[in-house]
């Protein structure tokens, strides 16, 4: 459990970093994820900055109607590309689900709240192995059609390598999808992540999803299954000359504070050994 | 310190993976590194595949001749590109080290055993800074001319990205090094170690040094700032369909081997993991 104001104090420090969208908080049910249940006390409660885009994930009208009330400035729905993967994480088929982003991407219209999409499980399931791009590609029509314009692909289970995101990359683009905005969004999980990073760039994909210090996973144990560090894929991306707006020393502080709200070590790279340029001089790490 | 018949245990297991080329000792000074002292009985213990072609680190020429007595298939060679690191690594200039090198490639010769290079800090030093890919092609001409085919670039202190590593590769195939065989050594301290080695493979690299497990760096210490993962580059050269005709299944029994070594988990992310398949079956670690 991460005090109120602690979270508020993180999401601060992000948005003093150049970062233009934060996906801040989670109108999920506070009996099934408590940790969560301050979400509308965090959403109210930080500073905002003008120049910052706020985001909500929500998984349904209850969420989405909570997300609005809060002012979030967006939402983010979520749906499996597998009914395997779908059924663990919301008891419900794709298909069901599809009635509650309906629902939610009905309410932004209404509210003026714009919605996106993440598909999680788009680039494999560990149940049911490889996900076919073609079925990442319906869902994706699906989404435009009820005018979710970006979506985010999300590699959950960190089953995505170089071959896999040029797969996909190429199903989406080669198949008339006018106006979407694709957005990538690896986990560390086998060591692929900013390899799918390089990849995906490659293929003309500028919109990453990226967590501070790679939080995510199970953010209260130190593994390394979370999102790629936010601060890792700025480094690399800052060395490579992709330009970000995003001031990497004022990054690394705030993932100095996530580091602060977790036991062991978080998994991002950068956080413990500075950038390249050996800037922090934490002795002992160059070998 | 790890047992003899532990080391010996862990290449003998390495040996019917697949894997054609292991470092598998190091003839270092013994008061240096007491830990490596009992590499001429480890070279002599194991069951050799015939397949396999076993070589051994070697600062000098004492290490070299312990080298060939203990029956090494070939000799590494190592020097770092700039004088920061390898004063701190053998408290040597560069230019002293090149001494340390000839001999070395001489004695090679005479007894007929292949000798390797290992240029540390080729894509940047800590204390340096960035190190001018010109700087790395002065000392592989060097290393050419004295008859050394095959170099490994090592990204010591982790500093390589993407963009370092195409300015290397172009650096050197660009400037009339005929016959020079690339060897790309990642380490993976910032997260771009996978990022690097699909970098290198795009401009036709296609040897790569990898540690069991992740190892290296401070095997002793868990910490992440080891070699790549041999089970990680394996798994991810796997599934985007290129050949390296190892098992990955029987590596990663290997890397538990070496796991059973340290204190603290290993770096590599496919031992901890699994495959991409889900085919080791680890409950709770795809979410």
């Amino acid at each position: 459990m991460v005090p109120t104001a602690d979270k508020i104090r993180l999401i601060n420090a992000l948005s003093s970093t150049g970062i233009r969208r934060i996906e801040a908080v989670s109108f999920v049910s506070p009996r099934a994820l408590p940790q969560m249940a301050d979400a509308g006390a965090v959403l109210t409660g930080i500073e905002r900055n003008p120049e910052v885009f706020y985001s909500a994930l929500v998984p349904n009208r209850k969420g989405a109607e909570a997300a609005v009330d809060a002012n979030a400035d967006g939402m983010q729905v979520f749906i499996a590309a597998t009914d395997s993967y779908n059924l663990k994480n919301v008891r419900k088929t794709v298909a069901e689900s599809l009635n509650d982003v309906a629902e939610v991407a009905e309410l932004g219209r209404d509210s003026g709240v714009p919605v996106e999409a993440t598909i999680s499980t788009s680039f494999g399931d560990p149940d049911e192995g490889d996900v076919a791009p073609q079925r990442v590609l319906e869902l994706s029509r699906w989404m435009l059609d009820h005018g979710l314009g970006a979506i985010s692909y999300g590699d959950t289970t960190g089953m995505a390598t170089p071959r896999r995101v040029a797969e996909l990359v190429e199903a989406l683009s080669g198949h008339g999808l006018p106006g979407l905005d694709i957005n990538m969004h690896f986990h560390d999980t086998r060591g692929t992540g900013l390899a799918n990073v390089v990849t995906a760039l490659q293929l003309g994909v500028d919109y990453f999803d990226a967590a501070v210090g790679g939080m995510g996973g199970s953010p209260f144990a130190s593994e390394a299954s979370g999102n790629i560090a936010t601060e890792d894929l700025v480094h690399m991306l800052d060395d490579m000359g992709v330009a970000t707006g995003v001031d990497l020393g004022a990054l690394i502080a705030a993932a100095d504070i996530a580091q602060g709200f977790v036991e062991g070590e978080l998994p991002g790279k950068v956080l413990r050994a500075g950038p390249r340029a050996g800037g922090r001089g934490r002795p002992g790490v160059e070998r």
